[in-house]
C-alpha cells in the first residue's frame, strides 16, 4: 500500500497506522481528525464531501468533543471508516483536488480524544512489580501471593487525564520523611513518571455481565500511551491499606492519536507462557502481546533530551484481554471511554526500567544526564517525552510523541 | 413554618427538608423533582406554571436526566428555588389550585439523582479502622501509622453506582479460603453491605487548584444514604498491595432523594477533638459534624426486617470538609456530580457496627434474625435498607430509605 502523499519512512504516521483524535485549528470548535506522516487530515471535511456517506455514518458523528460517540457506532463502522481513509490516500485521487482537508501538524492543537468515563491502572509487568517490592518490601518475597494468579488493579481518578502538551504542577501533600517521627506537608520531593500503556474501550457491557478472555478484543477500540505521574513520597504514606490515591491522581497525560487494534495487528505476537497455570476464566488463545518498542526521555528546562529508558510493551505479564476479562468477571458495566492502564512497562534490564523509582533505585542510584546534570527523581522544568512503535515487514507505525512538562508547585 | 399540605410528623420528608431527586411517571420523560410528606412534586410542571422565572432560572433545567445541570447552577440558585418551594407550600397558596405538580409517591419511579464523573470511598470511622485492623491485622496495633494523619481514600467505580430500588447480583469472583494453597473461582461466598453517607460535589474546580478546609462547604451541594457493597472474600485476597478493587466494583447503592446541605444545617454539631493535631491544612473551624441516626436491617426473602445496626453520622473521626480539602490538596480537580463515601460509619459499641464484617465479627459470631435463620454474610434474596435521619426542637429531616435485594449469582 503506498500513499501519494509523501510520507517518511521513519514517520509513526505510516499508511498502516491511521489513527483517530480530536483536533482544532485557531480555536475553531473541534472536530475529529487522523494523521499520515506530518499532516493532519480533517475528518469533518472529509465526511461533508461525502466520502464516507455510503458507510452510513454521518457527518456530524466527525464534529463531535470527543471520539466516543464515533467508537460507539461499534468496530464494523469504524473500521470501515478506517478502510475508506486508506483508499482515499492511495487508489483513489479525489482528496487531490481537495487540499482544505489537509492541514499542517504545528498549525492543529490536539485535544483529549475522549471522555474517559472510567479509569484504571493495572500493575501487569513482573519486572517493575518485582522492583518495587524488592525495594519496599521483601527482596526474597518481592511479588505478593496474589500477582501471578490475577492482574493486580485499581480504581483512579478519571478527571484528571489530560492530553500530552499540558504541563502540570508540581503536587504538594502529606508525607513522611525517613526517619521522621511525624508526616510533614510539602511539595513532593520524589516526582516520577510512569512508562505505560492504556488502551480504551469500544463497546459497552450492562451491569451484571463479564467480558470474556477470547472475546475481549471486540471490546477494546485502541490504544494510547499513558504517563502515571506519581508522587512516591505521598503514594508510600498513604497508599496503606487502600491503595494510591493523591500519589497519582494530580494527573496522568496520554499520547493524542489513538491507534486502533485493526493497526496494531501488525504487531501482534504471542503471550508469554504463564506458571503457576491461570484460572480458566483467565486462560487465553491466540497472540494477545504486541511487540511495541518504548522509550522514555527526560529534557530539563532549555536543554536536550536524555532517554533514561528503553522497555518493550511485550514485557508484560498479564494481557490485556486478560485485563479486561478479570475486570470484568465480577459483572461490573464497561463503558465506551473508559480507560484501563496497564502499569509501569520495565524489562528484564537495568536499561529498559519504565519509572525514576526503578531508575534511580528509590533514589539511590541517581543518574546523569547529557548535560551533566543527575536525577533521582524529577527537577521542576523537566519535561517527559515518551515514545511508542513498532515495526515489521517494512511497516511501521506508532504513537507519536506524548510529552509534558513539570512545572514548579502551584 | 407549616404547610398546608399534611405531612405526617415522623416523615423524613417535612417542610424543613425539601430535598431534590429526579423521577419519572408511567416511563415518561424525567424530571426533577422533590418530595414532602408521600406527595413528590414535579419541578418540570412548578417552573412551567412559571413559580421560579423570577429566580433567573429556566423551566428547561428541571426537565434534564440528573441534577447535575441544576446543581451546577450554583447554591445561590438552589436554595432559592428550595426556599421558593418552601414559600410555595406554606405563606403561598398558589399551588393549591394545580393539583397536577403533586404525584403520589408510589406512583413515580426514582431515578440516579446525579451523574457521578468520580467517585472516592474513604475510611473515616474510627471504630471501622480499629475494627477491621484487629480482625486482618495487629489487635494491639489495628489502626496503621497514617490513620490519624489523613483521610485515608481511594478510588472507586462511578459507573457501577446505582439507585435504591435496583437489585444486584452475587458477583463471581477469584478468592482464596483459608489454608487453602491456591485460590478458587465462584460466587463470593462472603457478601457484605457497608452502612455510608456520600456528599455530592456542587462547584467544580480546575486541576491545580485546591480547596480550603474551611470554605470546603461551598463546594458540597447535599448528602445521600451509600450501600458500598462488598464481597470480603474477593477482596481480601485481591487488595495488596494496590486497594480494593472487584471486591467493591460490582455495584454501590444510592438513596434517590439528596438533602441539601442547607437542610442538614439543622442538625450541625461539633467535630470531636482529633489527637495528635492535624497538619495546618487539615484544621477545621466550627461545626463541621452532623447528627443523623443511621440504621441498617435485613430483610430475607418474604420475611421481616430485622434491623442489624444502629449508627450515627457523628460517630466520623474525619469531617466531610477535611476529606474535601486532603482529596484536592494536590491540585486535583473536582466537578460537579463527583460522589465522595464517607465509608463504613460504625460507633463504638456492637450495636453500632456498620457492616456485616464487624457485626459477625468476620463470620465467628454469627446474628439470628426475627425469623431466627442466622446470618454471618448475606444470603441470596436478602434486601439490605438503610435509614438516615434526624430532628432537633420537634424539626425532623431525613433521607427516606435505601434498599436493594441481593439476587442469586447471574
Amino acid at each position: 500500500m503506498t500513499s501519494w502523499i509523501e510520507i517518511d519512512k521513519k514517520s509513526d504516521f505510516t499508511i498502516y497506522n491511521i489513527p483517530f483524535g480530536v483536533c482544532s485549528i485557531n480555536g475553531s470548535r473541534k472536530r475529529l481528525a487522523t494523521r499520515v506522516g506530518d499532516q493532519v487530515i480533517d475528518l469533518a471535511k472529509v465526511a461533508d464531501l461525502g466520502c464516507f456517506q455510503d458507510l452510513r455514518i454521518s457527518p456530524s458523528v466527525f464534529k463531535k468533543e470527543t471520539l466516543n460517540n464515533f467508537i460507539s457506532r461499534g468496530k464494523r463502522k469504524t473500521s470501515a471508516v478506517r478502510k475508506r481513509i486508506q483508499e482515499l490516500l492511495t487508489t483513489d485521487s479525489f482528496l487531490k483536488d481537495h487540499p482544505e482537508v489537509f492541514l499542517a501538524y504545528d498549525d492543529v492543537e490536539m485535544h483529549m480524544p475522549v471522555e474517559v468515563k472510567d479509569y484504571t491502572d493495572f500493575y501487569s509487568s513482573l519486572d517493575h512489580a518485582t522492583n518495587v517490592g524488592k525495594m519496599f518490601r521483601d527482596p526474597e518475597n518481592a511479588l505478593l501471593p496474589n500477582w501471578k494468579h490475577l492482574p493486580v488493579g485499581y480504581h483512579g481518578r478519571a478527571s484528571s487525564i489530560i492530553v500530552s502538551g499540558v504541563d502540570i504542577h508540581r503536587p504538594k501533600g502529606q508525607y513522611k520523611p525517613k526517619d521522621a517521627k511525624k508526616p510533614v506537608f510539602g511539595p513532593s520531593q520524589r516526582m516520577d513518571f510512569e512508562l505505560e500503556m492504556a488502551f480504551i474501550i469500544g463497546k459497552s457491557t450492562k451491569l451484571g455481565d463479564s467480558v470474556k478472555v477470547n472475546r475481549a478484543e471486540d471490546y477494546i477500540f485502541g490504544m494510547v500511551i499513558f504517563n502515571d505521574w506519581s508522587a512516591r513520597d505521598i503514594q508510600g504514606w498513604e497508599y496503606v491499606p487502600l491503595g494510591p490515591f493523591l500519589g497519582k491522581s494530580f494527573a496522568s497525560t496520554i499520547s493524542p492519536w489513538v491507534v486502533t487494534m485493526e493497526a496494531l495487528d501488525l504487531l501482534r505476537i504471542s503471550s508469554p507462557e504463564q506458571s503457576p497455570k491461570v484460572l480458566p476464566y483467565l486462560r487465553q488463545k491466540g497472540q494477545n502481546h504486541f511487540d511495541i518498542d518504548l522509550k522514555v526521555g527526560i529534557r530539563p528546562e532549555n536543554g536536550e533530551e536524555t532517554i533514561v529508558g528503553t522497555s518493550n510493551f511485550k514485557h508484560m505479564y498479564w494481557s490485556m484481554v486478560q485485563q479486561l476479562a478479570h475486570h470484568t468477571v465480577n459483572g461490573r458495566n464497561i463503558n465506551v471511554g473508559d480507560m484501563m492502564a496497564s502499569g509501569t512497562i520495565s524489562g528484564p534490564t537495568e536499561k529498559s526500567r519504565g519509572c525514576m523509582l526503578e531508575i534511580s533505585w528509590a533514589g539511590t542510584q541517581p543518574i546523569t544526564l547529557n548535560d551533566g546534570s543527575q536525577r533521582s527523581f524529577l527537577h521542576d522544568g523537566d519535561t517527559v517525552a515518551m515514545y511508542a512503535s513498532g515495526e515489521k515487514d517494512g511497516k511501521r507505525i506508532g504513537f507519536g510523541m506524548l510529552e509534558s512538562k513539570l512545572l514548579p508547585v502551584k
